[in-house]
């Protein structure tokens, strides 16, 4: 089938045919894809975190808000350790498999390992084609914590960060850069000990609005889909401008974590023959 | 007089020449000062933290029990945002008040803002010059969190980093890059509720030694003297290059932060006119 016929066929119900096209999508015939498509409105609301944090289950909860105001929810679910994913529309996690049957559901998982221009380009072309096929809304979940997340804040709005009581989750998260990426912020697991002071804390520290949520007893859902409403309503071209600022610098360190320089000037540093701002420099390329 | 007379005063028990000295080797006069001084060994043990987690408290009580070992201590507290303190030699924190007429205890406020090449160079100068005065262990308190605390951590051994329970002094210093040059990792106010979980999950997600601390009732200090002692026996080159990479990487991204293009390469991604990877690679001064 062609790439129009795809989409026919996916428009008119092909859950196969909605497979093929994010496959390519995602794969060497992106340009392609994308050019046949129509230029269609569609939202993404992020949802990301350390492992372990509830995710999926903050997923789940907003597929069945979402359903219920009469949307049609797409979920793109990124695992960078997960291998090519080839045509499997389905997700394995147990809590979305409720939604499966559900023709207003489309539940994608994403690899990004080896694909062209990583995550930063998969995701938009995957998001394009959803919107071709009359999704109104994308839960874009990233696992794990990292740059992925990064990026992926970038083109959502809001980003959701899910983080269970305690410092660990929220130590992660910081490490990663994740705080200053997140538009909400919110601590699931909440019936646990300490739930409440971990929320005041972030609050403090971040200034951002914080939410108590036990997503797997769906307490706290209405309040984090209006505060995903009321913030969306709310965001300028000064919020994106901060964002957009932070993803920059992360993708930097990045790239200078990897320079092939560093070691070696880490270890002229550490020998006292050169100074650490000195290697600094060295590593951005500039003279003293 | 001259740096030779001051020195000899200061060796003679004259707080008054000593605190001349540390003032020349903070100012302009700090290459004269160092070429004047003999090389003497010394040891430098860094505490830092966010604000009010009980980093002079601990000082306090490392004063203490390294006095008992018959050690002479010296206190160099630094903070970035006091004005330069001149010639004053007592810092005015009333723990440490205590020790303020013990000849065998210095305690010296650092001022840094302002200072020639910050205190990635005041604090080695200072430190030179307590160890001419036959001091054997310097205590470098730094107050706030941020860059001044990743290039202490640099120059002590060990770097103890001090936090209250919670998530929210956690999330600060992993803000500031913090945990990954700490050596130690101290969870003070252990009194309160959760500091055993705060210490469990700090272990769990940065790999390092988490001791639990009340400072204010002297609990916990002998195992974190033995902490100390241990580190101090272990310590190898491949630490202090990890440690100092850590360091050239922070300062890095601390120049990166303020590089004049950040806020118009920011404004042309938010705009779609630009892709954050092209402006990082801009930020960094390469093609693409």
């Amino acid at each position: 089938m062609t790439v129009e016929e795809l989409v026919g066929a996916a428009r008119a119900g092909s859950v196969r045919a909605a497979g093929r096209l994010l496959s390519l999508a995602e794969g060497d015939r992106r340009a392609e894809v994308t050019a046949a498509l129509p230029q269609a409105a569609i939202r993404v609301v992020g949802v990301t975190g350390p492992p372990g944090a509830g995710k999926s289950t903050t997923v789940s909860a907003l597929i069945g808000a979402y359903l219920e105001r009469g949307l049609r929810v797409a979920v793109l679910a990124v695992d960078p350790s997960s291998p090519y994913s080839g045509g499997a529309l389905l997700g394995d996690r147990i809590r979305m498999a409720a939604y499966a049957a559900n023709p207003d559901v489309l539940i994608r998982s994403l690899a990004t390992r080896g694909h062209l221009g990583g995550l930063a380009a998969a995701v938009p072309a995957a998001v394009r084609v959803l919107a071709a096929l009359s999704y109104d809304l994308v839960l874009l979940e990233t696992v794990g914590v990292g740059q992925s997340e990064i990026e992926v804040a970038a083109v959502a709005d809001p980003a959701i960060v899910v983080l269970a009581p305690g410092a660990g989750d929220a130590v992660q998260a910081a490490k990663a850069g994740l705080l200053e990426v997140a538009d909400l912020l919110v601590v699931n697991k909440a019936d646990r000990d300490g739930a409440e002071r971990t929320a005041r804390e972030l609050r403090a520290e971040t200034g951002r609005r914080v939410l108590l949520l036990a997503a797997s007893a769906g307490r706290g859902v209405p309040a984090l889909v209006e505060a995903v409403e009321a913030h969306r309503r709310s965001d300028t071209p000064a919020r994106r401008t901060a964002r957009v600022r932070t993803q920059i610098l992360a993708m930097a360190q990045t790239a200078l974590r990897a320079h092939p320089d560093l070691d070696r000037l880490a270890a002229e540093v550490a020998a006292g023959r050169e100074d650490p701002g000195a290697a600094a420099d060295a590593l951005l390329g500039r003279q003293r």
